[in-house]
């Protein structure tokens, strides 16, 4: 199982135990994280990088590995993606650092598949 | 003086004290942080956007009055913007609230100067 | 104007400002974090207290007046939320006590008040 | 071995060899830390449960794994840290959600160990 | 009153407010806050600096100012306190800018008092 | 392999992949980070301790092992890393704990290759 699978699976299982449990304030939020990303006044690819940079500069690796499959999707490409990783070292610092260096190693990854 | 005149008179001001001090690392950390906002494989547009949303999940003040700045200059539309807040709220929560009314307030005066 | 007086008519007064705007997201946010202090499992003294740590450890003084304000309306004592207090540096750090600085002034406020 | 006893072998292994160093100030922090969360004027169950939301903003696994166990053996029922950690994601949006899932997966562990 | 004689006049005021109130936890925090910066293996004006720095990257102006005073006391230069801050910058990134501004703003003001 | 030779590899290996894409910004970010702890005013151990405590403070463990071993080639003794850790703690809280169990657990090793 690759990086990618790996998330997608812990990520889908543990989702499914937190909405099992009936608690209205998380289910909301959950739906209303969802909801933030979709088309608006800005389009889905534009929110997923903002997703993005927000996540790189909070240093939440598995909210990285998030986005950057929403703005593969969106299809952001290799030299857009790295203006975003560009901007958010330069606001977050080099504390972002070890974070653009797994965010990279995901994103070979998604473009990988795709090959195959 | 009013929100904006205020902020940019200090910030220049003190710039001009860091940047007259001969260090090499701030200056040309300075300089690099002008670039990263350059126009490349992404707009100037989408950069400042990703520079805001930045700035408030880190809750900067200073930080996010300088983008939403250069958003307003750059054409965002105040749909727009309230876009750019509403995923920085989600992804940062409700300590991001506080910063949220500043900055719209902000926001206003930069509407309201342009309608002068 | 007192400290609690102005927090809460500047508060007020952005609030309209940013529901004014027909942003979704933002509203529906607002709303969810009502609803997750009401009383549930937990009673709402606990939840604002959880609230009043929360804040503290991320340092936003304007959370942590509003959590102050819920906190002493809903009965805490000086003593339950100096304890309060106590847990959250510990687990913040020192930089948490500027912060406790301006908690403890507004505090003190809240307690004038009541004696007036 | 699972979670648990894989996170306090280590955490204990640790602490010892950090003690053994005969450095002050950290082996009265040592010392501090616990003493914050004893019985006073709030009781062991509520400063558990400060602590938890305190590190679940902070997005501190191990640290949440910590209060878990503390607020299991106080008592905290699921319903209960449940609301925690609603609240803690209400304030510390998104980005807290990684965070929850371990959290649960944590819990769950908690709970079926009682089981046996 | 300058920015120096404010800070520490609203410091002193409330730490005893904050000290009267019969809170262990907090009296031996505050304790051990000045503790840890008395000379040991690394001295005085090493440990200021560390001080420094470490309240730069999490941007809290208060500490800024009382490590700067402490370390203006133990004899850091100009060129010594600005190489904190470029370390501070790029480890932190862009967002320590504004807290820069007002360091630089206040360390001036501490070798203006001393050229009185 | 051990745990900074595990360290090291990643870190190389995926730095080559980060500059092999032809992002300016970014290459000179890293170029500048290096240079940020060049021997200037204050010496390189000095600055190495700097990173080490804003790492730590920013709870960010790949940081603090790179720090971790430039400290430990400056000739940072035991006792004296110890006291960065213990400043580190003081001014971020026992939430940082977890970071320095691991710490301690990286600077152990680097005694012992040195033993071998």
């Amino acid at each position: 199982m690759n990086l990618r699978e790996e998330f997608n699976a812990y990520r889908t299982k543990m989702n499914e135990k937190i909405l099992a449990e009936d608690n209205k304030v998380i289910k909301r939020f959950f739906n209303l994280d969802t909801n933030a990303y979709a088309e608006g006044a800005l389009d889905v690819k534009t929110k997923e990088m903002l997703g993005l940079s927000s996540s790189m500069v909070l240093r939440c690796d598995d909210c990285i590995k998030y986005h950057l499959e929403k703005c593969f999707d969106a299809g952001v490409t290799k030299a857009q993606v790295f203006e975003v990783f560009s901007v958010s070292m330069i606001v977050g610092g080099s504390i972002v650092i070890p974070h653009l260096r797994r965010a990279v190693e995901f994103w070979e990854e998604l473009e990988n598949q795709t090959n195959d």
